[in-house]
């Protein structure tokens, strides 16, 4: 899921939502039920009990394509009928002739080619071709050792990857910078969307990549403690209002062997992001924002010249814009592309017509006439005065496109139309768009397209669902073929119960998402102690309609345990618009708070919640949140655990952090206000911090200022260090980490 | 005290020991006093309680000098009889004349002419000599800014000091090194007693000084989180089996200007410690030792050519030797010099003949055959054919030379010959040895003698006594003046009472001291937690018969808080002799704690004693036995906490390290078998880690690398951490740390 991508919510969170048990207040006899270990609940867990899934599973065209451990199968989405493609042993025979080493099983294969009965294999540093048919391999490419970002081109078989800071085609060093400039790879701390360095052409005969110039940037010193003699790691890490890196853009031409870059003028203080280009592979598409990351401009550059083609579009708000998709081109219309925008307040899709478009100056401008020609046209085209239309609209947002029906002519998305909660799936005809659900209505759906866009397979799970594959028809929604339905991964096990609902935030009005947590015996006349888990910001949603409203698998471990366990989506966070993310601008984690009150004042309500027993836990954003809440509310919280916070935004680095922030020099009363150093003194409970010792996304610092902090002022918080993890204990330690926060509060909730 | 000096002990220990109250099992009714706040009983607190003082007691010839705020006083050591040598004002109306600031007082003025009424002031980076008979100012010297490590002379008025890494004599850069090579420093980690690095020949003519290259030594990255992005402090530390660096010794000739470096040969691998001048000047002596620390050469070196004039002695130990002390010539026989050495088991003094040592070859020498010279003889003169003789003898120490009685040719020292929690004061007789006590037998005494070594100001407690200062005659002991007795710091508050007693070793046989603190309501029908205090390593002496036997402040706080405070000296401390230390060679740790589970066994002896909490604290060397004993009696310890511990030798520095431990090459079992990550799995009980983050004698690897493997084993250790301290939390800091670790007992004993 999109937050748990570490190339998309930088600010990562804690738990990876667990997909959990029997729902509901369940009238569950816990007599022949095994009470779950945090090994059985938590990721890295030796007995880690995960969903049942389908892995690997794509299209060949419009044939989904199933592989498994010996046997890769074709399945035929109409009826589901399953044809063998082949087996491991007769691919490994020929591999194993050519002394390509061996497939151990097919989940990792891809099927790129849909007109070519072809799998590409990644194995041993070599990427292969291998024909199914004939049992032959077609072609193979080695990469050199030591690779990393590997981008195959499944058009023209050229490969991109990366070594080190540098950029190589094939056997080709492309780049060749010293240490400090780094080519290839993604930039900008992958906000805005970007995840990657490297962008092919459609025709994979030009690549067009990053450089990233960020020798200038000061590095923050991160110590390795597992050689001998500890070792520092040098991470060059701008902070919020310092100086920060400088992007450009090359292109290089595998036809002959030039490079060129974008000539866009002085890089400073600017992002480079959004890349796409154009279909006749001609020009390139960027979104350019200045530092203030207040104003966008969608430019074009000729691809050939590097120069400047024209500012097409341009976005500005007095809080910030945030670009997070490239355009995308309609498959079979090359003057027209789709762009994402939340300019009305939810991202939604515009259509544009590029002719009318391009060429347009900077300077020319008027950001609102441009907005001017963007108009709804009811006749199914765009106007005749107008450079573009709005394609879908309403208080939901659009949150990714899966692919186009060229031949209906619509364009498949995934939306929140149905509720904040969810993801479904609908296509939008591109000539009025017409919008149509596909898929059931319920749930979070992940879904693949299939290369027409006439099928989706569809990953869906919803609170009574822990998953569900199906294949549907985009033509009726219908259901052609029913994959699988997982089995309750819990089975067996003693399970709470999950509630949610909605309360009023502190502004009065808008709505908040809650989930509640009780023990499998929850007795009303008893008082039950409360944890709060909490995130708190932007770009997450702790609240989805996932199979147990994506409750942790902590969360389901304490109320086992016999605490009430809350958590509640405050504004600032996800999937509710612009207006619900921007009111926390310039002063993060100040409305976030308030809002968490109102969550404490319901529960306090509540008969069964004992008000003096209350905890919060939260990582990243969220130990933020739960420092200031122990800090800003102590006579409310007594215990508290915060992982990896931010203390003091001028830590933070430039790109998330002056977006909500601006910079210490324009907003020196907002860092003043939410740096948390400052309420050191006020700690009266009990607060561990936790941090990792080689975290490179909120560094060591904050957590080390804050202790000295609170030393200063004689107050006395808790610190646990986990050596060698990043900004997340993950994999086995993951477990320790829990046990070590269930101690905490259970020593002192 | 000695053990407290950063240059004496490195593995410096957490507290400073504290001069309490009452003593031993008062019958204090505790209506009328007040409790104690650690604010009153840690150094750094803001009530502390100091023991009253008399500061800047010095001699001028043999008339003691008393400094007073706005007066300097001459006291007739015969008599008592005070004489007013001149008053703040008026010195200050004469420096304020000639722009050179102002006096705030008297206490760090010198006087060190004995034939002349001047003082030596160090005022605003100047050194002023001031007469108080013509209220002149007769001399002054600036130094740069910057200046550290700054040695007047007082014979010649030459002034040396360092700037950097470079040195200085008066306005002359002497040295002019690149970073990485240090020289007018200390080396070998302050080491070997080394305190400084700078040596004023007698006339101050001939300045000798260090050159340390450790530019090859890898760097341990500390991180300083105070600045905007946190840089990096790199600390060159050498550990245990690794490159260290390489020392030279230079001479600067202020006559010619010209500095030459001995001719000693290779530097790699080797130590020079215990510079010493001839009294001539012409040659200086120096005590070589092999890396392996098992082979110590007195050396002789032409001051003018830098040749190597004779090794004069030898001393070798299947274990090692520890030289710590120069030779010193007698006053009155420029070929006569004092060496001592702990070769019978003992620190004791040896008279040598230079004549009869002079201009051997290293490699024409016995060493045995040398030893053979040494002999005690009895008629008062070193006999014919002995290059020398041994002056004191017997099962116990010298702990150092107070000087000189010329006319009576006598040495004065500071030993433990009355007991070896005692330092008392002594005339030794050059001419057989003879021995004669000074003191009042009790206690320990600080002594500093005059010029001709007729008296001695004597600065001591005893269990009973929390300071008193005498001047003694060294002709027969007796009191001639008494300055002050000091009062009670503890007046008015409740104390516990303190008792002390032996038991024996693990090994059967030896006697170990141990100190007992219980609260002032001790009822013994009770049943009492205990908390161990322990230091345990080489170099220190926990339970000594200072005022209260030395308990510590939070000793005395927890006991009050009604824990029975239990500290035991094992084998391996301080002031017992040489095979009490060395029996713990080659694997530190395990031994000690074999003596701690006897005073263990004690406690349980013992009626009111509550065998399951017991708890257990120290710092440092105490930090690595308290994690060890948490680990290796995990039944015994149910709560620990440790500070800035050693946790495996090979992390530690090479010349302390393998001192005790040789290399992690020569000796693997037993760098394994003292590595407590090895153990991490066995914990049982709560053990608080505590270390500082700018630790640069005992790294902050240590602790990380134990927490890791901690995680590893699935074990929950706690941590804290004082960002921006050094190996201990010093200063107002302090008490937040004794607050810390006394929760942490209450939480979990």
């Amino acid at each position: 899921m999109k937050r748990f991508s570490k190339n998309v919510v930088t600010l990562l969170i804690a738990a990876t939502t667990l997909t959990g048990t029997h729902l509901m207040a369940q009238n569950t006899t816990t007599n022949e039920l095994k009470v779950p270990t945090l090994e059985d609940l938590i990721p890295g867990g030796e007995t880690y009990r995960y969903t049942e899934n389908l892995y690997g599973l794509q299209w060949w065209g419009d044939q989904c394509i199933k592989p498994e451990i010996d046997s890769l199968f074709a399945i035929n989405p109409k009826n589901g009928r399953e044809t063998l493609l082949t087996t491991r042993v007769k691919v490994n025979e020929v591999l194993e002739a050519a002394q390509l080493g061996k497939l151990s099983h097919f989940y990792n294969v891809q099927t790129p080619w849909p007109g070519k009965p072809q799998l590409l294999l990644a194995l041993r540093g070599e990427y292969i071709v291998y024909n199914w048919e004939t049992a032959e391999v077609v072609s193979r490419k080695a990469i050199e050792k030591g690779a990393a970002n590997v981008d195959y081109n499944t058009e023209s078989g050229h490969i991109a990857y990366t070594i080190k800071n540098n950029l190589y085609v094939d056997d080709k060093k492309i780049t060749n910078e010293p240490e400090g400039i780094v080519c290839g790879q993604s930039v900008h701390r992958n906000e805005f969307g970007i995840m990657k360095g490297t962008f092919w052409s459609p025709k994979g005969t030009m690549l067009a990549f990053y450089r990233m110039n960020e020798s200038m940037v000061t590095p923050y010193p991160l110590v390795d403690i597992t050689q001998r003699i500890a070792v520092l790691d040098r991470v060059r890490y701008p902070m919020a209002g310092m100086l920060s890196h400088e992007v450009r853009v090359g292109i290089y031409n595998t036809a002959t062997g030039d490079t060129l870059y974008l000539d866009a003028g002085d890089p400073k203080n600017r992002y480079f992001t959004n890349i796409s280009w154009a279909p006749d592979e001609k020009s390139l598409f960027l979104i350019e924002l200045n530092r203030d990351q207040n104003h966008a401009k969608l430019c074009q550059y000729d691809a050939q010249t590097g120069k400047l083609m024209g500012v097409l579009l341009e976005e500005r708000h007095e809080k910030y814009v945030e670009p997070q998709h490239p355009i995308q081109f309609l498959p079979w219309d090359d003057t027209k592309f789709i762009y994402q925008s939340q300019r009305d307040g939810y991202n939604h899709l515009y259509l544009y017509d590029l002719t009318k478009l391009a060429g347009r100056q900077a300077q020319e401008l008027d950001t609102e006439a441009v907005w001017e020609f963007v108009k709804k046209v009811g006749n199914g085209k765009i106007g005749k005065d107008a450079a573009g239309m709005q394609l879908t609209s309403g208080p939901w947002l659009v949150q990714s496109i899966l692919g186009f029906n060229t031949q209906k002519k619509e364009v498949i998305i995934a939306a929140t139309k149905e509720s904040p909660l969810q993801s479904n799936i609908y296509k939008v005809r591109i000539k009025d768009g017409k919008l149509t659900p596909i898929d059931n209505g319920q749930g979070v759906h992940n879904a693949r397209l299939s290369a027409s866009g006439t099928y989706v397979i569809d990953n869906w799970s919803s609170p009574q669902m822990p998953r569900s594959i199906d294949i549907l028809s985009i033509a009726n929604g219908k259901e052609t073929t029913h994959l699988l339905t997982a089995e309750d991964p819990f089975k067996g096990l003693v399970m709470p119960t999950v509630e949610t609902g909605t309360l009023k935030a502190a502004d009065g009005e808008t709505d908040l998402h809650w989930r509640m947590l009780k023990p499998a015996d929850f007795d009303p006349a008893k008082k039950y102690p409360v944890i709060v888990y909490v995130y708190g910001g932007p770009h997450a949603q702790m609240i989805t309609a996932n199979w147990m409203y994506a409750a942790r698998g902590w969360d389901l471990y304490m109320a086992n345990k016999g605490y009430i366990m809350f958590t509640l989506d405050n504004r600032g966070s996800a999937n509710r618009g612009l207006e619900f993310e921007n009111c926390t601008f310039r002063r993060l984690g100040v409305e976030e708070g308030k809002d968490q009150v109102k969550g404490i004042e319901y529960l306090k309500s509540l008969p069964y919640v004992d008000a003096q027993r209350i905890g919060v836990h939260g990582w990243s954003f969220g130990g933020h949140m739960t420092t200031a809440l122990m800090l800003r509310y102590p006579e409310i919280f007594k215990v508290g655990v915060a992982g990896g916070p931010v203390i003091d935004w001028k830590y933070y680095e430039v790109m998330y952090g002056e977006r909500y922030m601006d910079t210490p020099q324009d907003n020196p009363e907002g860092y003043k206000q939410c740096d948390l150093t400052q309420y050191a003194g006020n700690l009266k409970g009990h607060l561990l911090i936790i941090h990792d010792d080689h975290d490179d996304t909120c560094v060591p610092q904050h957590t080390l200022s804050f202790i000295k902090a609170c030393v200063d002022a004689r107050t006395y918080p808790d610190l646990f260090i986990y050596p060698c993890h990043k900004h997340n204990v993950l994999g086995r330690d993951r477990v320790h980490l829990h046990e070590k926060i269930t101690r905490y509060f259970e020593d002192y909730l």
